[in-house]
């Protein structure tokens, strides 16, 4: 595998750039509250379903192998029996995920307001 | 209308809080670049449009529709003839914008090793 070239220059403004994809996966429904959720740590499959409310199996088990092939997201099969998988956030996903969790936290602080507005 | 109450408290991981909604039109595919576009100033429709690159008219009417009545953008009409309208970030635009741009800042950053590890 060749080193990546420092020199591209990535932009999530330009249609065919493909950092907008992964921008989709690290901002969508799901994935969001996926890397959000293992802000807190390792977490099994069905803890993080609870956490997530909403998600189903199958969408949940996509929005894994999507943000595991972006580098975002270790899956760690502990290889026991029975099996014993986690899966944690990577250096890059945490990097990320605090950017997400500054959001969310500033759009949870904000929400009174944004309801007052609806009226 | 009566004042938001702040002791209420919104949780984007519960799937009937309204704080996810809006989570939605914050991240979503396009309401992410429509608010980081604005981030450089107040902009007319087309020059949004063409900053957002790939984004429809129909679509990115809708996205500043939801904005706005999320109070995330102020629509400025300068009443003149011909028109000219603007959009710009409210202040809790802004707020939420910061954490967009550095979330994208911090991906751009690491979308070379993302392109490596895909391989």
């Amino acid at each position: 595998m060749s080193s990546p070239d420092p020199t591209t220059t990535f932009d999530v403004f330009s249609a065919a750039c493909p950092s907008r994809e992964v921008m989709q996966h690290i901002t969508g429904r799901w994935g969001s509250l996926t890397l959000s959720a293992l802000a807190a740590g390792p977490m099994r499959f069905s803890a993080l379903r609870r956490r997530v409310d909403g998600i189903s199996d199958r969408v949940l088990s996509q929005t894994l192998q999507r943000l595991e092939a972006d580098g975002m997201v270790v899956r760690e099969d502990h290889e026991t029996v029975p099996p014993h998988v986690e899966y944690e956030l990577s250096d890059l996903g945490q990097r990320v995920t605090g950017s997400l969790l500054d959001l969310i936290g500033t759009l949870e602080g904000a929400m009174a307001e944004v309801m007052a507005r609806r009226g």
